[in-house]
């Protein structure tokens, strides 16, 4: 512990209702820095192999990184982990909001969770002390009962929660974590892990600062944002992320129809001018942050949505609208305010919803099976029917509540061609034969089809490209619906970066450049550190990652995308371009090779795993 | 060229007497920046596979760099590349002095020779003005008397050359480029290259300044190492690279008798302060240097040594004292001064005296063949006169001059034994049984056995380690004479940054942190690069080397140590363990491996060449 940069990480067994606490040395953390690190060095250590998702044995994450807590723009990012319910392999969705920084304060970094309790509880961390509490009577609440039933327990309206609703409960594939009603860690179904170890929530309090090595640092850092975020990011403020929707409809990249187009003829009715001239009645930021991008939304006619639980994102907006062929708004955020009650992700749902209207369109599904739901493209009241069905597990929705993957083998008759997925989680809201860069991003990223650890494109495109890219040393443009081996290299390299963001717990919306990010690190922690030690410690992230997928039974034949992917829009075409399986399982190649891992299994060598100082892992994959 | 950094390329066909400018675009620079950058871009670009070195159709390459003729400290260096006389392969060698930042302030960042002159000529270089004048007059000549001749004819007393003495026009294959009379590009045997061209110089004089991005940047930085240098660096200037001389021999690392063993007895005699308190006249720097780490000697007894060709530094005190036997540091700077006239590496020629002793010692050699020299370990007159016949090409010496390793051959009798060397070239002034990184960089070096393409074993056996290692990602000390994955780590990301200096034009010496490297770079390109950009340069560098040598033959059957690094020392054990073969081979498959090049044949990857940017080299790999 040289600079003394270091910190506490709270075990939890839930089966013996034991806690302690462990105190890694100061390389723990120079390593692995916090986020998806923590998370796939927790899984790979102590989860056994082959374990069930949703039993006992599961391990799940909580983590916090390096800048999560820190009194600076875009330090409210923490993340949750375990052995993904979705996908049978890495499990990770980060998540903004309060939560994380929380429980920095309250004096942890992070949280290892094992077992199953022999009822409900939930977790009470606050200053630096822990305590496993009955949640017996919070079983069943959504999320906003459960929180405010746990503050009044607690007598204290400013803890912070991360909590599961019925959804998780009831162990659909896609629960979600939900932090402060409003944030998810939506991806790969960590809200049933939380309902399979009968945990209902982690609640922390914590009023002390995170120290930092050089405040002065921090304090010029936290002013230059103060001065320029607007200029460089007031359009997040202003629309949200829902803001560039009608742009993406007008390249084709807009999901519309399960995938069937990437135009949507209604989109100016749900883009983020829309919102917010229509149901917008706020907007809100996470911890520290001055940019404000999540939205707060109010209905009151016939679907009365309640502002609490925020607004939709750009994400769910399209996976509700556009990707279900709908262009009600309102209808949007009652599926949003739905979601975020019971703990649902909002991208799966809209994909099994509008998987199901596929199936429904194609006679697939009945109105037998769908209870007489006309389940067809447009339908507003049908999807949030829908959704709520899924919420509560009944009728198709309990079928689609085992993911769209598992229900279309249940299904039959081809459904499976109407899921748009990887590794069984269904894609987020980017069309791909639009921006191939993201084909790839889909196929190969650990956690299945995922907007988190994917790659924009357009400026790849650029002609000359922007200095971002060139001081990556990429120096060569390419077209968006282009995959060549320039390509890949920028797609590792920035995905790579990306994977940073996650492991020190700092959102990618925040306009710092990549030095200022270093800056940052170097001012909490005191290290000297640079980029070439930052990217170092995400490679050794993402190369953990593949090889959990590897020792769980993931490899290359998953690491594919659906055949839709290689044919083109159905309605219109627009400057789409298919990508045949072929030229990604070549790119796919190339992309483990520019890893260090083998080109054909994708298996990290021995050596680069030397290199990347993870030589420990070597096992797992002999196991 | 978005910033419009960018420069001049003089290519140079001698047979036929032509000239003409290459203006490479901006991308060009920041790929390969300069240096072994420049020098292994031309090499795979220019030269037919299987050339013989000292044949017409070598490609011989002198290259700036970066930071080469930039007013600010460390700014002086350049390098020399050809297919190697020694070697057969990779050949560069870099050099401090005045001349690279002449050659820049002339107009050119590099120049690229083909072809053999019919009769001998010099190159002309002034103010992006190119002439090929006649030399015949200057064959012959020493370095001192050829630039004496040069000077006047040009009628400019500060003309700086880049020259070859006799021992390079008769190609001995360990001659060298000398500079300005005191700096040598010694390795490799590239003064055997200009010989077999019949160049005998290159004279460069330019007026202006080389244009910089951001001045402002360039002279906050200057000022910093105006007021530090002396704190960092200050016992540089007051002993030369000579003052550690002793430390070395304390602790075993001393090559002593032809590296029989690694302390030397007469050690304090030779050493930095002895030399100060004797011979040395004055000190001096290279371009822009403050440092001054250059040794002035003068001796007025029977060696005669002019002051004029400096002094030896620490490589050439060792080659000729302990390695020889020999505590005369007056016979050392005649060695030296005969070297520096004559244009031969101080290194290889020290080296192949101290293998001919051996020999002798061991009665491979007799009164006889060393026309009546008691060859002893110890007798410096012998030492003196045989350096002079290699230098004349008499005798013995005639032998010798085409490197110990062809030497040894011709002599037979297993005499190959008392040849230390890599790829036939002698090792360097460093005893790697006390240091086993050193070991392994001897091997993998692309240009054999080298001092510059190296690595320090000492920082990596600290506890804690110190910050520039633990800013690398390397935060495990390893003793000295170990060597595991961690200490290979650490050998790969350091000698990658060390052949960044050389891409930069940079000296190692100068206390500058990468940081402020890097912000240097930024200031002179107005780029914003960064630390990660600049390590891609180096392993594209290192790899393409590496290609270069896998082309010609050279692969990992050369990737060896001779034996005597698997023995302990002759006379007195110290703190060294020996290498065996088995353990070297198994860490140069791990060092393949972490470069990203097949852990069995070394053989860059298909991916990783693409990852590096540097696919076109594929087809010479198949070549």
């Amino acid at each position: 512990m040289v600079n003394g940069y270091a910190g506490r990480i709270l075990h939890v067994d839930l089966t013996e209702g034991k806690t302690w606490v462990e105190e890694p040395a100061e390389e723990f953390y120079r390593r692995y820095l916090g986020g998806n690190g923590f998370v796939a060095y927790y899984l790979l250590k102590e989860l056994p192999k082959g374990a069930d998702p949703l039993g006992p044995e599961n391990v799940l994450i909580f983590a916090t990184g390096t800048i999560t807590g820190i009194p600076v723009a875009g330090a409210g990012r923490s993340c949750v982990g375990a052995k993904a319910p979705l996908t049978g392999g890495y499990g990770e969705a980060d998540v903004g909001g309060f939560f994380g920084a929380e429980l920095k304060r309250a004096g942890f970094d992070a949280i290892v969770v094992r077992g199953r309790a022999p009822k409900p509880v939930y977790l009470w961390i606050h200053e630096g002390e822990v305590e496993l509490r009955p949640a017996e009577h919070l079983w069943g609440t959504k999320t906003h009962e459960c929180q405010e039933a746990i503050q009044e327990e607690l007598g204290d309206s400013r803890v912070r929660l991360a909590m599961i609703g019925p959804a998780g409960e009831k162990l659909v594939r896609f629960a979600c974590v939900i932090n402060d009603l409003r944030h998810a860690a939506g991806r790969t179904g960590l809200g049933a892990v939380m309902g399979s170890k009968n945990l209902k929530a982690v609640a922390a309090r914590g009023k002390g600062q995170v120290p930092v090595a050089d405040p002065e640092g921090l304090r010029e850092l936290a002013r230059w944002m103060r001065e320029n975020w607007k200029e460089k990011a007031g359009e997040l403020y202003e629309l949200g992320t829902d803001g560039g929707l009608l742009g993406l409809s007008e390249i084709g990249a807009l999901p519309t129809r399960n995938f069937q187009d990437g135009q949507f003829e209604g989109a100016e009715k749900i883009t983020g001018t829309t919102m917010r001239d229509t149901i917008l009645i706020g907007r809100e930021g996470c911890f520290a942050c001055p940019i404000r991008c999540k939205r707060v939304v109010k209905v009151e006619d016939e679907y009365q949505v309640d502002p609490i639980y925020g607004g939709p994102e750009y994400e769910t907006v399209a996976s509700f609208s556009s990707n279900c062929g709908i262009d009600d708004l309102k209808a949007i955020a009652k599926a949003h305010e739905l979601c975020n009650a019971y703990g649902l992700d909002t991208i799966s749902t809209g994909m099994a919803v509008s998987f199901a209207m596929e199936c429904f369109e194609n006679g697939l599904l009945t109105l037998e099976d769908t209870g007489g739901l006309e389940l067809r493209f447009g339908n507003a009241q049908a999807m949030v029917e829908l959704t709520r069905q899924i919420c509560e597990r009944e009728g198709l929705g309990d079928l689609l509540a085992e993911g769209p993957l598992a229900a279309a083998r249940k299904i039959g008759s081809g459904a499976e061609r109407y899921v748009l997925h990887v590794k069984g989680q269904p894609f987020p809201m980017h069309e791909c034969r639009t921006r191939h860069g993201q084909a790839l991003g889909y196929a190969v990223s650990p956690t299945g089809a995922d907007h988190m650890h994917n790659f924009w494109d357009g400026s790849m495109a650029k002609e000359p490209l922007p200095e971002s890219l060139r001081s990556l040393g990429v120096y060569q443009s390419v077209p968006q619906t282009e995959l060549n081996y320039h390509k890949v290299r920028a797609y590792t390299y920035v995905t790579n970066w990306q994977w940073l963001h996650n492991h020190l717990g700092h959102c990618m919306f925040i306009p710092w450049s990549r030095e200022q990010i270093v800056q940052l690190v170097r001012a909490i922690t005191g290290w000297e550190t640079n980029m070439w030690e930052l990217f170092k410690v995400a490679e050794r992230g993402v190369t953990m990652a593949r090889v959990f997928n590897l020792r769980e039974g993931l490899g290359r034949r998953d690491d594919v995308l659906p055949e839709r992917v290689a044919t083109p829009f159905v309605t219109k075409t627009v400057n789409e371009k298919p990508v045949p399986p072929e030229v990604l399982d070549e790119h796919v190649s190339i992309f483990y090779g520019m890893m260090g891992w083998d080109p054909e299994t994708g298996v990290p060598t021995g050596p680069r795993l030397q290199e990347l100082d993870i030589a420990w892992v070597q096992e797992q994959l002999e196991a």
